[in-house]
């Protein structure tokens, strides 16, 4: 069985945006704000625009199951204030529960969180318990930077996320630390603003003992980890001289990289070097990359092509295909076990 | 002959620091501000400074030359304003100065410019040009962030930074684009801002059509190219669906990489994703990381045993060694031919 675990819903219907958009001059002009119930998505559309997208992909692919969360650019934090954000989340982690439903065998779902810019993370719990014991999801998108690329949230080790955290310990999810889109100017936002963020939040916790205070807590670091993998010496070394434990006992039993690195030598530096117990199957498609690569004649975004291609044995990548999404997603495993798989 | 294109003076005499805390000081209390010539360091206490240290590992490691700058983290743009960015930028360009006088075989400087965060970067044409015309200088180092982790300058492909694109072009010299100190604590400094600065200030080359306006402008991406070789399919599909022409024609003129990566791995991948007339070999020995790795037994900065390690031709070696560095730098090409070499 192979399961991604890092899918978006960036193929939802026009309509979605233009709910937004209408939601977004709302927030100058109030007498705009559109209801939460002028939005009217049907089933069909939603079975369309899963059917000719990510469920033909994942089967001409090969992939079984999809991790699915809303679409990661749109959750756009820094818009508007909590409520701008919480009705937004509402909709889309309900759209995405819409789509597990439709396609119990393919999609589950995870969480993007209503978050603010200087607002208590403890205020997204409501929509968060929702979506775990209502929707059934399995985990959870928390966006290190809710601003969009100012930065003005604490490091990810403070306790300003605690709340978040003895949830998450709670109801037993993982964390995708994944960005929105960036409002600044200085950061492209898939090219730059995902990639800094992923190396930022690793080294977040690498300089603090966030893992000592919630040993059970699990992050998943999305694409490839950012810079980590390719500068792991550097890391080591840095860890090295604040007197950290090695990397393997100080961050390892808490935090699992994706495979979203979309050519081959990429994918060998992550599976040589990572522990293969941390590295987990996804290709973020329909995302970010949409092309066909001409070196290869393939999408660059079909990663498994290169997990096949990859030095690895049999068992290794099992692991990395679902043995390990399994363990990082115990809700999952518990779901998967409920369908007798 | 093997020159290291990365190297910062951060081994510099004691008093030096002490001088900085003081105008530091002034800025709140101008009663306290100290004058440039209270800062007294004498020849004997650089060369100690230096034979004990810099020179002493590169004795030991092999290497000949290195391309030598003001120490990165000590920069701190966004510390004062322009005057005091200015004195504090004179004085640490004039010590490396100084120290490529008491070693001419040995160090040849690059400059740091008194940027200041809001400030026209043409204030920093007096400072380079002193630094090139009068110090023999060869290059620059160009801070894209000088607000140290807040990102409030535009990106580099906007024609705020065009000034210093001009005198570049006229002087024939390229630039490190190297941030200093972050005060985000967001951020790490060597952990994370370093390396997010690199990924973006690529970004933002690849989604511009800066190397259009200038074609012969030459810039020095440090510490690997943050995340970019490993993402080098990521990238490579960005462009494409940008329309942009293939990354070796829309950057690898004008974009190089160096080679601080800090174990074997990264340094394979380097060379075996981005061509060899792109990467320049460096160390920023005495750096960030300092320790010896266990599962060597070798300093992790001690990059010149990875590149030895690659596998290369003689002749791929001899590029990364020197012959990149003498086409990136031609006023380094032009000092060492002066000097018969």
């Amino acid at each position: 069985m192979i399961i991604d675990v890092h899918g978006h819903y960036t193929t939802a219907p026009k309509a979605l945006e233009e709910w937004r958009n209408r939601q977004i001059a709302g927030i100058k002009d109030p007498s705009v704000m559109p209801k939460v119930s002028e939005l009217k998505i049907s089933d069909d559309e939603l079975r369309e625009s899963i059917e000719s997208n990510q469920l033909k992909k994942m089967k001409e692919r090969g992939s079984d199951l999809t991790v699915f969360s809303p679409r990661a650019s749109f959750m756009a934090h820094h818009i508007g204030d909590f409520q701008v954000s919480s009705t937004w989340a509402g909709i889309c982690n309900e759209l995405c529960y819409r789509v597990s439903q439709l396609f119990p065998d393919n999609f589950i779902g995870v969480a993007m969180l209503p978050q603010s810019p200087g607002v208590d993370p403890k205020t997204c719990i409501p929509e968060l318990e929702k979506c775990i014991k209502e929707y059934g999801f399995v985990g959870i998108n928390l966006n290190p930077d809710p601003s969009g690329g100012h930065w003005t949230s604490p490091p990810l080790s403070d306790r300003h996320w605690y709340p978040i955290y003895e949830k998450m310990v709670e109801l037993d999810i993982p964390a995708m630390i994944h960005v929105s889109t960036s409002c600044n100017a200085c950061f492209h936002t898939t090219g730059a603003h995902y990639l800094n963020a992923d190396t930022t939040a690793f080294m977040q916790c690498l300089t603090s003992d966030l893992f000592k205070d919630f040993p059970t807590l699990k992050f998943l670091i999305p694409h490839g980890g950012g810079a980590v993998p390719y500068h792991w010496g550097r890391f080591r070394g840095l860890a090295q001289e604040m007197k950290k434990p090695l990397l393997k006992d100080h961050l390892l039993n808490n935090i699992f990289f994706d495979t979203c690195v979309y050519h081959q030598p990429g994918i060998d530096l992550l599976t040589g070097v990572i522990p293969i117990d941390n590295i987990l199957f996804a290709s973020e498609m329909i995302g970010a990359v949409r092309g066909i690569d001409p070196e290869t004649g393939f999408y660059y975004d079909d990663t498994k092509r290169y997990i096949e291609a990859a030095k690895l044995t049999p068992e290794q990548r099992h692991q990395i295909y679902e043995g390990n999404a399994r363990r990082v997603f115990p809700r999952l495993d518990a779901a998967l076990k409920a369908q007798g798989k």
